[in-house]
């Protein structure tokens, strides 16, 4: 398996009163894994496309052939898209070095008028499950009259590809009135399940990784959760033995939920995480609030609060093998002081950093679980991927609601929408203000 | 003023039960008021250097000089330093375009490489308080014997800046033995406070930015405060009502603090926030937690989580003129379709998505303060730094802890330095796998 989970630091017999005793867990874990397992029975029925689409990469190819163009003709491709349409690309593009992408996921005058006063050689993929998502829709339209204003109509259709659900929405009348390649977004894969479909494997392949492997590393912590889910110990299955924790833990007063991986490659996949556990989740009063944290980083920055604020937090490090990793201190340059960095790499300070917290976390009785990655690649990120896919999923037939819907944010939309429809431009503040 | 404070969204005569009774607010902004009375008193006395560094900026020509010729004789400046070292200068750093600066400021093996495989036209600048911080002492250590091997010992001192309390520790052996320029950070002015200070401010001025502008703004922010909590209406002081509101509204279960500011260009500062809410209040179990956020990102995100999720958050949006700014929509783009966009800018939707979610949270009993900003810019910047950091002293009197200490965390520091003393280079993994 490309990764490995220790939640021994979770236990009440390990940590003191502050964990969950071993018959909580026990209790709640043999229910999470009959969750898992009916799941698997879902995704074999091919009822759960975000999870089935690992299992078939006939996809792959077109996207392939399609990122290769968009590498070959531009320069840099700007990613059009928010919450579930951009963090799982933005994840795994983290993998590349240097990737030649730019995702404006936040909607914001100043950052797109930087991608537009410099839009030459540049492509732009634009995603919105329900083709009608006001920050994508007006960024796309912005970037085509401008594109549309430099180069000409019919260059558009060279430099723009859409992503949608199929059906009437305002992402197929673009494509329609514009000639722009428009792919299908599965109806059937919510915006926050989507990174192993072309939603973010995609902006992977333009990244230049391995999408292939992605997809593996997925199957491979699917098969595994479920075998271990359907066998003589539920605890062996990774998602089941955390969905337990986090609501064993949630139900003691951890109401909110850290993941700290000590890899800044790995900053933006705690965001994807974010989303997905808080939109999952985050119902009737229910579910835990996720915190997004960045090791050695946020040592210095939140560590007291997590050691000697409130209990009310449970933590996720994620380890890579940093051992060994980077730049090695030469003694030479320390002239005999500070002889404990002599010798050491950056890595090993990371990785000591990681080990450092993790003792002292457990000895204030904070409760931790460990991930460790072999290699931080594209097949360890995808098994990451499915484990929280299937963890987020199974916590939340343990909570009894329904991981799939986001009824609460309707609302804003609708007044947002309502009140643009209500501006006049006039009353807007001039742009240049009178001399 | 450069903002504007509205707290009637935290009342429960406005939200319902959900919210703060007034008359417990007003119980609370009386102490809050004199306590900030009382740290005017203190920063007129000298005892505060890291507020009352904004009364005198006669330490900013030679910073501006050193500026002028970093910004003349290189190409990019590599910031050393994690935590307060980095946050308050990389929030700085966000208002310039393109600003000529790289923040390392999470300890990466990976990061690191990449910035020394393209070290030419490099400078650094490594920032420790203690001169000791392993994860900067490790970079800067890196950083030198890379620049020493490419372009020799000689370029060291033009090459590497160094900032440093006073009193032996390594960043001080270091200068001495490669006689590199060392400016003094003040031994009484904490990490976490010290954005004000040439720690935030030399950063400012390499990428170009006003730092007497950020000093005039905190000035005014600081005077106005404290001329309010001196008068009849302490309610009037923006921080000390804050500082009541947070403390009275975390008594009545509101243990998360979301600081979710609308403009790309202030993510940086609700990180640097949370780092001051996180280290100042985390203390004896108190505190509340600091969420940062970003809008309308974290709509698409969050915001499910916010609304229906556990009624255990107060929110504090931060709103920017966005009305009329950035790219608007030509009608012709839309052939008629989605009309209530024909016209509007970026800037529009972003405001529409400020108000809309604001009054959901309302409507949903959710308690929100705003922060209007008239212009985001030095000035405005500069009275946003002053504000938290104002409400947070007089939170921390509230809750009675010291707001400059961090006594937690020392233990982590010490497990991870014994670890890396007690590291053999034979057992790390080989950095090149045999074949």
């Amino acid at each position: 398996m490309p990764y490995r989970q220790q939640i021994d630091g979770c236990f009440a017999e390990t940590i003191g009163g502050g964990g969950l005793p071993q018959a909580d867990f026990d209790t709640l874990c043999r229910p999470a894994a009959a969750a898992l397992s009916a799941i698997g029975d879902d995704v074999t029925a091919g009822q759960l496309p975000a999870f089935g689409v690992v299992g078939d990469d006939d996809d792959l190819a077109p996207l392939e052939e399609l990122a290769a163009r968009l590498r070959g003709e531009f320069k840099r491709l700007v990613v059009l898209g928010t919450g579930g349409s951009s963090l799982g690309g933005r994840a795994l593009a983290a993998l590349a070095d240097a990737p030649p992408l730019c995702f404006l996921d936040n909607l914001d005058a100043d950052a797109l008028d930087a991608v537009l006063a410099d839009s030459a050689g540049t492509a732009f993929l634009a995603i919105s499950k329900s083709g009608g998502t006001v920050d994508t829709l007006s960024q796309l339209l912005a970037c085509l009259q401008a594109v549309r204003a430099a180069a000409g109509e019919e260059d558009l259709s060279r430099r723009f590809v859409l992503i949608s659900e199929p059906g009437d929405n305002p992402f197929r009348q673009l494509a329609g009135r514009y000639k722009l390649p428009l792919l299908d977004h599965d109806h059937d894969i919510g915006g926050r399940y989507s990174v192993l479909s072309l939603v973010g494997l995609l902006p992977a392949l333009v990244a230049g990784l391995d999408a292939r492997a992605v997809r593996a590393g997925a199957r491979e912590a699917l098969e595994q959760a479920l075998s271990a889910a359907r066998g003589d110990d539920p605890a062996a299955s990774a998602p089941a033995a955390g969905a337990a924790l986090v609501v064993g833990l949630g139900r003691r007063g951890r109401t909110s939920s850290v993941l700290m991986p000590y890899a800044s490659r790995l900053a933006g996949f705690a965001e994807w995480y974010c989303q997905l556990w808080a939109e999952s989740l985050g119902k009737q009063g229910l579910g835990t609030t996720p915190l997004r944290a960045l090791g050695p980083l946020d040592q210095h920055s939140q560590l007291q609060l997590y050691l000697d604020g409130p209990a009310d937090k449970m933590f996720t490090l994620i380890g890579t093998q940093s051992r060994g990793r980077g730049a090695a201190i030469d003694p030479s340059t320390l002239a005999g002081q500070h002889d404990y960095l002599a010798g050491r790499s950056i890595g090993d300070v990371v990785a000591a950093s990681f080990t450092g917290t993790s003792e002292t976390l457990a000895s204030h009785g904070r409760p931790l679980r460990t991930l460790h990655l072999e290699t931080l690649d594209e097949h360890a990120l995808g098994a990451l991927f499915m484990h929280f896919m299937l963890e987020t999923v199974v916590a939340a037939r343990l909570y009894e609601v329904n991981p799939f819907d986001q009824p609460a944010v309707e609302d804003s939309k609708i007044r947002a929408r309502r009140m643009l429809g209500a501006m006049s431009t006039e009353d807007a503040p001039a742009k240049d203000p009178p001399e």
